[in-house]
């Protein structure tokens, strides 16, 4: 049953800079922590990308054996676009351009969050925490910090001291791999932040007046928590001090996982997380996406075809194979001509897999299928690499339409292997669907009206003309509508 | 614009156990709060009658214009099955009972209740917050009630002073009609209620060892809040102190509204609430639905036909339709026949929809469209009337009918008036959805099929074997399967 035993996994972390073997915390057990979104805005096609690999990463994980507990948060307050202005508070900001309450902007993005996730398949995590279900537990982390000399108040709000973090031995900068005294030297002093003992301080709680809707009583007076804060109160709440792994999109390596990594090693003295995982950008032809230069799509646009990028809709199952085409940690370009090869991959994948169970079996088999299972576990073993399980997965196709084609051959055992490792990589790990068959209906529906079309031109090859009008009316009354052409005859629904 | 102007629309109150013309406290706008699920385990169909009672009033008030606010809970902490007994916390008992933790019970059933509701069609409510996400408000209440005298502390748990609350002039039981010494003299004492004064007041705050996951630190010590006093904090936050419409099932009435009544009189002086809507019970072959005695079924049970009480799978649609031919204040009974039925009336009517764009129109009506539009109106203006509306949609069905049949005539302005009446009143305002124009493939697989079926009977009549065998075995290959009995030729697909 625990598959793990046997099948090592190697994770590129961020904090090493290499790949290192997988050791959980605790045997058969695993805590990941992932960074949700924040709420203000439709969810990017860069965010679906992140969450799209961490979904895969979790899926191999439970096929693994692993019990997995899955944490992404919900960002629902305190996101400042700039530490050092509350008027950036970005639910703020949005709420008055949209003339909504705070709570309504959480609301409508959150259901629009959910509403994409779960057209591209995603299996929701285990818990989904938001920051302001969790105000009291970051007041708590706040006030601990202030306790233990790692925090400071000043004018209601409070502040991270990153110099005295240094001061006792720590190194703020070694995730993101920066070097403090360059960071202090490259600042600059920003509007609001002569607060602040020194720039690279960051906020844990934000005083905020009467005119911010979105705040909460606390021992420094009203106000609302830092973003950094809410990811180290929450991970902590549900997976301990000390857990597994953790992941989020590059851009939030620093300063908010950097930050996280601080906030850990003040509060408890060990760092928070032994395995981060960061997944790379999304470009779309080429360049980076940015709704100022246009070169932006969202996610229903791309699946609904309302778009100015691309010849047709996409559907969510061809858009996840895309982007599973790309390692997480590459960057992934989409283009018109990577949906289209990606729909004829997937198409290709579908009917081979539609051929397993008519194959022929033999006495002997010609391939090897044993060691090609195993290649798609080494790709899923290696950080994770799709690209290379799904390489794995045309070749298995070629071997299909070969065996089907009489050319190689598979015994009945090879067979069900073959069957039950495609099912359990194509499906369950990477989350695709097989459309073919739920689409079942249209093709029965097709094949049907086809053989009538056939009865048809016999009975008018026999000048049996009554029949022949009875099948071309009794189809019209079904809105069936057939069309009598050079190449033959067509149909409309 | 605003129909509402013109329309007079009239809600069943119970607090004044009358129709009362309905008059929003700010001219334009509505303030509606709905009782949302305790997310411990999977949404009752009875929950999901509620909360489809209070979609089609969101959608009808929407419909008149009302800038409408809809807040609708989400209870994640705290609801007790008995006041005084702590074990008695439904999440902690059923994180026991699954072996997860109890924000992981949260999520589970918070993504089954909103994958029931989005299959049924409902309009997620604009702001939907959880008791977690509230804790402080819950505290901040609580101390003001103390502060104030109508409530005291007792072994770390503080309770709402019933008695004290009625010697101030007030009257506990006047939303569920009940005497208060009634009450006192009806009530067993229950273990552990020793610490309170009397066994009517209820807890606002309970304490809580650390052996219980969910408790937070308060100015009492460790605990969690009660039940009654989450939607007073929450509906407070987002609508204000007083607000228009407070709805949710007729159990919730004693204590859970009760409760809420007495805690908004007792901080604010003033009744929270204007118009306080109940709906009531949804039986199951006439009998009350319980899991104990077998007579149950789930949303998903019903709507995928896995289940021993109906005939076959009905869709959310033909639910909805059902469920809505039973006005919200009376009990709605469910059956195979009353689904079956339904069924006939839904095809009935979009059939008729279907005939609509294709209706010859003439120069005179023979067919009063205006008072029929009218009486559409008056129907839902009397408190929300949707078996009457749905009539009235049958009665146009009939119509419709005639006219197609050139018995009776319509001009083009009245076709038009038909069609967008219809269109509000199905599918905006009941929210039912064209299943015609959606599932078409199915149906019309069906045409085909029943078709051939026919010509296959009048090639074995003709002694044509070769013909009869063609079409069983072709049919056969794209897994349609023909099945000969004594009733006749049936398929499978």
């Amino acid at each position: 049953m625990s598959l793990y035993k046997n099948q090592p996994l190697k994770i590129y972390n961020t904090l090493t800079s290499e790949k290192n073997t997988f050791v959980p915390l605790h045997q058969g057990h695993v805590g990941m922590y992932v960074c949700g979104p924040t709420v203000y805005s439709n969810v990017h096609l860069g965010n679906v990308r992140t969450f799209m690999s961490f979904d895969v990463i979790y899926r191999y994980l439970i096929h693994l054996g692993y019990n997995v507990r899955y944490v992404r948060n919900i960002t629902d307050a305190g996101h400042l676009t700039d530490d050092g202005d509350i008027e950036n508070d970005r639910f703020v900001k949005q709420s008055r351009l949209e003339k909504l309450e705070p709570m309504e902007i959480v609301q409508k993005y959150t259901v629009d969050f959910h509403k994409v996730l779960e057209k591209f398949n995603f299996l929701p995590p285990n818990i989904e925490p938001t920051a302001t279900g969790h105000i009291i537990e970051q007041i708590e982390l706040t006030q601990k910090l202030i306790d233990d000399g790692f925090a400071y108040e000043s004018h209601g709000s409070v502040y991270f001291d990153v110099m005295e973090y240094n001061k006792r031995g720590f190194n703020y900068g070694e995730l993101s791999n920066r070097n403090i005294e360059e960071l202090f030297a490259n600042t600059r002093d920003l509007d609001g932040q002569n607060e602040k003992k020194n720039p690279q301080d960051f906020a844990l709680w934000k005083n905020a007046s009467p005119a911010h809707i979105m705040r909460w009583p606390s021992p420094w007076g009203y106000g609302f928590p830092g973003w950094h804060l809410e990811c180290t109160a929450m991970s902590t709440k549900y997976l301990g001090e000390k857990f597994d792994i953790h992941g989020g999109g590059m851009d939030l390596k620093f300063p908010h996982h950097e930050c996280e990594v601080a906030q850990g090693k003040a509060c408890n003295g060990t760092s928070p997380v032994n395995y981060w995982m960061h997944t790379n950008m999304l470009t779309m032809n080429g360049q980076r996406m940015s709704k100022s230069t246009g070169n932006y799509i969202l996610p229903m646009e791309l699946i609904e075809g309302e778009n100015n990028f691309f010849e047709k809709a996409f559907s969510p199952n061809i858009v996840r194979f895309c982007f599973l085409q790309a390692h997480y940690r590459s960057v992934l370009d989409i283009s018109n001509e990577a949906m289209v090869a990606s729909e004829k991959g997937y198409n290709r994948l579908m009917e081979a897999i539609s051929l397993i169970k008519d194959l022929k079996p033999s006495s002997d088999s010609s391939f090897d299928v044993n060691a090609w299972q195993q290649s798609c576990y080494d790709a899923m073993n290696d950080d994770f690499n799709t690209p290379i399980l799904i390489a794995q997965l045309f070749e298995i196709t070629r071997i299909i339409n070969l065996v089907n084609d009489g050319k190689e051959t598979l015994t009945t055992d090879d067979i069900n292997i073959v069957s039950k490792t495609i099912n359990d990589f194509a499906f369950n790990i990477l989350g695709l669907k097989n459309e073919m068959s739920s689409g079942n209906n249209a093709e029965k529906l097709s094949g049907v009206v086809q053989m009538l079309i056939e009865m048809r031109n016999e009975a008018r090859a026999n000048k049996n003309w009554a029949l022949s009008d009875e099948i071309r009316d009794r189809l019209a009354a079904l809105e069936i509508h057939l069309k009598d052409g050079k190449e033959g005859t067509t149909f409309t629904l």
